[in-house]
């Protein structure tokens, strides 16, 4: 274990069996180590054990004979050298707290989690340092254009590992590498984060576009100049601008604003197409988009740095303030002309 | 007509009436000036004054009143200040040599064409001032996610005008500016260019990925990859590299991967579902997609810089070599792993 995180990524545990901890524990399976996976529900663990499929995140995916999965946070941690914590960005505090008496003294966290946390307004690998202690050096971010489904049917991919620590982040990269699934190295977390937690906000209002009948230079623009935003709100907050330009920003952008399978972009034409809030989330059973929960700790995190993120204000005011998305358009394309930067 | 140029468009004629140059026309006449559309072909000209309608590009679209039709040349270039150039690229040099006695002396040359000259490789800006002797300073180029289609149904776009004299861009600007048409200024007309003419390259392989069965991970990661070669090869020859960030770089790129409307996007999902070029070729009448043919010339501009552009490459290979497009996955996923950057 001396040697962990540094050139092998030794055991690996993945914590947390929805559809994209449950793909990203295959990657690492298909690339050839053994992997553990925690699910929370004890019929979920017993049902990979049995079946080899998750059938409730991924049906009909046939997971590898290297994957064991248990619901006991206990078995899954012991020993392991590489963490991936993969639980929803608003419980990951509350995970974290119950496992880190668990966690081995010099494991890496891989961070699958995507947002930022509401009330705190902290990135997931800030959570993760106050939490458990461990030096940021340690954490290490997954993002790029990565829907799971996609992954799970070995479509071809290439992500993002991002870590401050270049030889962990090889190390990572090295665990996850498959004929499918190409993952390149950076050491810009924080711009990795930023871009993962914003593709959403600006997804929704893609999907709100759609839904009125908008095409592709609508989808062009907003994409174009929601990155723009979101990279000035990374740069405000110690990102690399480049970042953006990169899988992590525009890579996952493209992918969530394009996917029908994409939850806010489905979501936010819905909006776009008349319906109200409350009418939206009655056809999705409840389930808010990730976007409509964001997009209000994005504005106030901006507003705190002074930066203007005018297609995360309008998506803000039409998810909480009942503004119509009809109102969208005028609103960003009415404003004074001026030069692209 | 001598402060034409500089702070106002003057009077303003469009040279060539294909969708695009029709949507530009009927834009700058929304705007509030006057505009003369000249078309080739005489019948074109006068459904256009008869008919308000331009039948065989944009039917069901309805012009303004204050936009005249004409197939003459000299009348349509009479006295004009502002001079837009809508005639495809390859046939660019040809016109030009025509119409270059007829231009007035401090005219502004507007470019819309897109692509690279085949056998000098020249990009248009280049070949319109070889062509006329007009100082680069008084050409700018229009560049954006800009399909006609939806330009013409008032669908909210913005775009880039492009050019080295910021006040003759300034001019461009105002006399484009409309409640769903948005420009933005920049200076630097190679990396708007090198954006427009890359995209269609780019575009094709997405058709291909999607034509094999690919969904939104694909289309995001060639996306992002190709706006990287993209930008590689802008920035050796010259180019702003944030140019390719906004919206004639990324904005341009996504709208033409991502639409139905984009020919060189359904011609690669024939490619990619197996049909042979001929095949393709054939169920689109012969008409060849713009990609197809300046592929080989950015390869070779780009190996003439020593620029690598790994996924052009691949499409060359599948449009001229008889390559598979199915081997493209294994190409560029299975490339040695590396840093982001």
């Amino acid at each position: 274990m001396a040697a962990a995180g540094k050139t092998t990524a030794g055991k690996i545990t993945v914590l947390g069996a929805g559809s994209w901890g449950t793909a990203f524990a295959k990657v690492l399976a298909d690339a050839g180590q053994p992997v553990t996976l925690w699910a929370r529900r004890r019929d979920v663990a017993d049902a990979v054990t049995r079946d080899r499929e998750n059938g409730d995140y991924l049906p009909g995916i046939r997971l590898p004979d290297n994957l064991a999965a248990t619901s006991d946070p206990r078995v899954a941690l012991d020993g392991a050298d590489t963490v991936v914590l993969a639980v929803p960005s608003q419980s990951l505090r509350h995970n974290l707290t119950a496992w880190r008496s668990l966690l081995a003294p010099d494991a890496t966290l891989v961070s699958l989690a995507k947002g930022i946390e509401r009330g705190t307004l902290r990135r997931m690998s800030e959570v993760i340092v106050e939490v458990t202690g461990v030096p940021d050096d340690r954490i290490a971010v997954v993002s790029g254009p990565n829907l799971a489904r996609e992954i799970a049917e070995e479509q071809p991919t290439a992500t993002v590992i991002a870590c401050r620590d270049h030889d962990r982040a090889v190390a990572v990269q090295r665990a996850c590498t498959t004929g499918y699934f190409r993952p390149y190295t950076i050491t810009d977390v924080i711009g990795c984060e930023i871009g993962g937690a914003c593709k959403n906000v600006i997804a929704l209002s893609c999907g709100m576009a759609d839904g009125l009948g908008f095409g592709a230079n609508t989808l062009g623009t907003l994409i174009t100049r929601g990155l723009a935003e979101t990279s000035r709100l990374g740069a405000a907050l110690g990102a690399d601008p480049m970042t953006f330009a990169g899988l992590a920003g525009l890579g996952d952008l493209v992918a969530t604003c394009s996917s029908p399978l994409s939850r806010n972009r489905t979501f936010g034409a819905r909006l776009g197409s008349g319906e109200s809030m409350a009418q939206a989330q009655a056809a999705v059973h409840g389930q808010v988009a990730e976007g409509v929960k964001s997009c209000s700790a994005i504005r106030e995190l901006a507003q705190r740095h002074g930066v203007e993120m005018p297609i995360t204000e309008v998506v803000h005011r039409v998810c909480h303030d009942g503004f119509h998305p009809r109102e969208m358009a005028g609103e960003l394309i009415g404003r004074k002309t001026k030069p692209e930067r």
